[in-house]
Order: structure tokens, then sequence, then C-alpha cells
């Protein structure tokens, strides 16, 4: 089985990303973090790349005149670097088609709510300001909508009464970095693919011989 | 204690008032069915509440000029039944003002999502649709919009692989007649209340005592 050559984009502290790290370093998720990139200079994200070994580099957003121009220069640094997936963790900015067709089905992110519920920014503050009792993290491939593309995995985390924004997005981000790595090592086994239908409704992710529903028994507690 | 006196509205086949009658009748809901209405004649519903000897009364929104006299003709039926507390279970009429504003925050309704997420008709099949991993029902608060009002009380359901719109919606069925009836159970030991802040954020609903997260443990079924 060939390694997954990972390439991760940051804007911030990076607990995604290291959590990666981790489970790379552990033995647990047959990848290789062939670059980390980072619209944003001198965030944590890219210090715990350094930390291990990791090569780093720093493409600023301000630098390019339109979004298809950084899109570009993100395309061909990882393509440089041998990545062939890519993960969105903490990253910050929009990518346009230009990206995306460079990696198709083959961007992932990790979002803080059961989406479609609270998607956008802060959706945890969202969830918490609606009033539901069970929110979660959704690990989906990227398309050109904003946190609507096609469902990989999900797991739910309750909201206890008396929770701040903070501690539902500390009990939330938990079950991000097993959610993220569990899905990246299905994705290292060739268990997950993308499947679309001849009438045109929305392509459905199916997972070969695991559950696409995380965590249930932990979520109880 | 104070016995609940239950209105119920209905539309067609009438499970969760079964549901109802059944946890009335077994003793776990402390409750009087004082009336069921419905706005067609014939559904099940009618016959399942006149099974159990529970008055009923057919009004046909067809029969009204407009949706508030009509509200206003339910309004009257209900209060000269003796009904304080108001569910829709299966009604599938939208109400106005007149009637919320006779039940203010007394209209329970459950819907077969976990909300925000797929509000509307057939949100089992949205559910699928869309492609989610985890689903659920909602026990709510109704106000003037469509599946928005207060939350109450949640419950996870897991969409397997294989799930067909109807095996989805049979495994939501069954939670939402446990949760109705759990929600129903603590509004009759008043521990539901609902809590408007000053800043004119969203109302939120408290429940003292039990968590509003519902059958976490049978969802890792």
């Amino acid at each position: 089985m060939p390694t997954l050559d990972l390439g991760v984009l940051v804007s911030g502290t990076g607990t995604n990303l290291q959590a990666i790290i981790d489970a790379v370093g552990g033995g647990t998720l047959d990848a290789r973090v062939r670059l980390v990139l980072s619209n944003k200079p001198g965030v944590a994200a890219l210090q715990r790349a350094a930390a291990a070994g990791i090569p780093t580099q720093v493409l600023s957003h301000k630098s390019f005149p339109q979004r298809e121009s950084f899109d570009r220069a993100l395309v061909a640094a990882l393509r440089e670097a041998g990545v062939t997936w890519v993960v969105l963790a903490g990253f910050m900015r929009i990518l346009t088609p230009v990206f995306l067709d460079a990696f198709p089905m083959r961007v992932v992110n990790i979002h803080p709510a059961l989406l479609p519920a609270f998607a956008g920014v802060d959706a945890q503050a969202q969830a918490l300001a609606y009033g539901v009792r069970i929110t979660g993290c959704t690990v989906h491939f990227v398309d050109s909508g904003t946190d609507t593309g096609p469902i990989i995995a999900q797991a739910p985390v309750p909201v206890l009464p008396g929770d701040t924004r903070d501690s539902l997005a500390h009990r939330i981000l938990e079950r991000e970095h097993e959610s993220l790595v569990t899905v990246l090592q299905w994705i290292a086994e060739d268990r997950v693919s993308v499947v679309r239908s001849s009438t045109g409704s929305r392509p459905r992710v199916v997972v070969k011989g695991r559950s696409p529903l995380l965590g249930t028994s932990a979520e109880a507690r």
C-alpha cells in the first residue's frame, strides 16, 4: 500500500495538524506530511511542523492580486512537494476551482458542527446561540461552496448545560482530532470513494468496511 | 401535582398520538388527553383516539376562509375541552399567532431531524439526499416559523449504509415516540422552562434535573 502523501493547509494554532503529526509518529496513520502551507507567517502551526521536521512554506494571500493566482501558487507548491491529498486544518481562505480542480475530491476539511447545520465561521458559537442539544464535527470533501461538500464522516458531541463557547469548542476539538485522523487512515487504506449518480443528485461518499458515524460510545460520556 | 391536560392535533396516522396514549395508559406519563383534533376526516389518528375513549373533533381547514379563523376555531375547541398544553403529532398545518398567542410556549412539536438541519417537509428524505451520517429528532416549542422554535430535547439517530427513506424514517420514528413522551413527562413534572435574555437573543429552554440529549446509549445500537 503506498503511503498517503499529505499537504496540510493552516492559518493558526494547528491542533488538527498536531493530531496528524502524532498519529503518523505513533504509527496509527500511514501517511507522510510532505508540506505544511500557511497563509499567515508566524503561526503556531508552522512551529509544530518545524518541530516535527516537516517542510513548511508561507504564502500570504495578500501577496496575490486574485484568489486564483494565490490558488495557483498553492497548487504549485503542493505539487512540487509531491502532495496527492490535501487537508484543510483551520485554513481560513476559500479555495477556488483553480485549486479544487487540481485536487479533485482530494481536499478534506474538518468542520466543528454537524453539517449542514452551522456552516461558516464560529460554528460552535452558532450552535450554542441556537440552543441545540447535540452538535459535533464533520469531515468532508471540499467543494466550491462554504462547508457544502460531500460528507465522509460525522461525530456527535453533546451540548451540556452551562457550556460556554470555549468549553463546547474544546469538547468538539477532541473529537475533531480523532475524526480527522480516522478518516485519513481510511483514505490511506483506500476505503473512501465518491459515488455520483446519473440523476445529477448530490455526490455521496461510500466508506468500505467502517462506520462513518464516529465515536458514538464515547459520545454518551 | 396537577395532571397535564393535553390537546393533540393530528392530520394522519397518529403513531405519536398512540405513543402518548400508551404512556398515559401505562402510567409513565402523568397526563390526560382531553381532545384529539384533526384537520382531516377519517384519518387513523381519530380511530386511535376513539379506541382509547378520547373525545375527537374534526375541523377541516377547508371550511374556513382564512388561517386565522381556522385557528380561532381550534383554540375555542381546545379551551372548551380544558386543554392547557398542545401537542402537534403529525399536524400538517402552519399555525398563526392567533393560535400561538392563545397557548404561549405551550405548543410542542416533534420533528424528524436534528433541527436546524432539515426543517420542513420530509426531513428524512432531505437528510438521506444530503448524505449526513447522523440525524435524529427534535422536540421543540412551536413559534411562527417553520420548525424554528426553541429546542427542548434532541435524540440522535444514525444513518446506516443502504438506508432508504422508509428504513430511516422508521428508525427515527421509534425515537420520536420515546422523545415526545419523555419531554411531556418533564413538562408534567414542571421541569421545562423558557428563558429569555434581556439582550434580545433567542429564547432558550432549560430542563431541570434531566439531560435534554436523549437516548445516547441506545443510539450506539
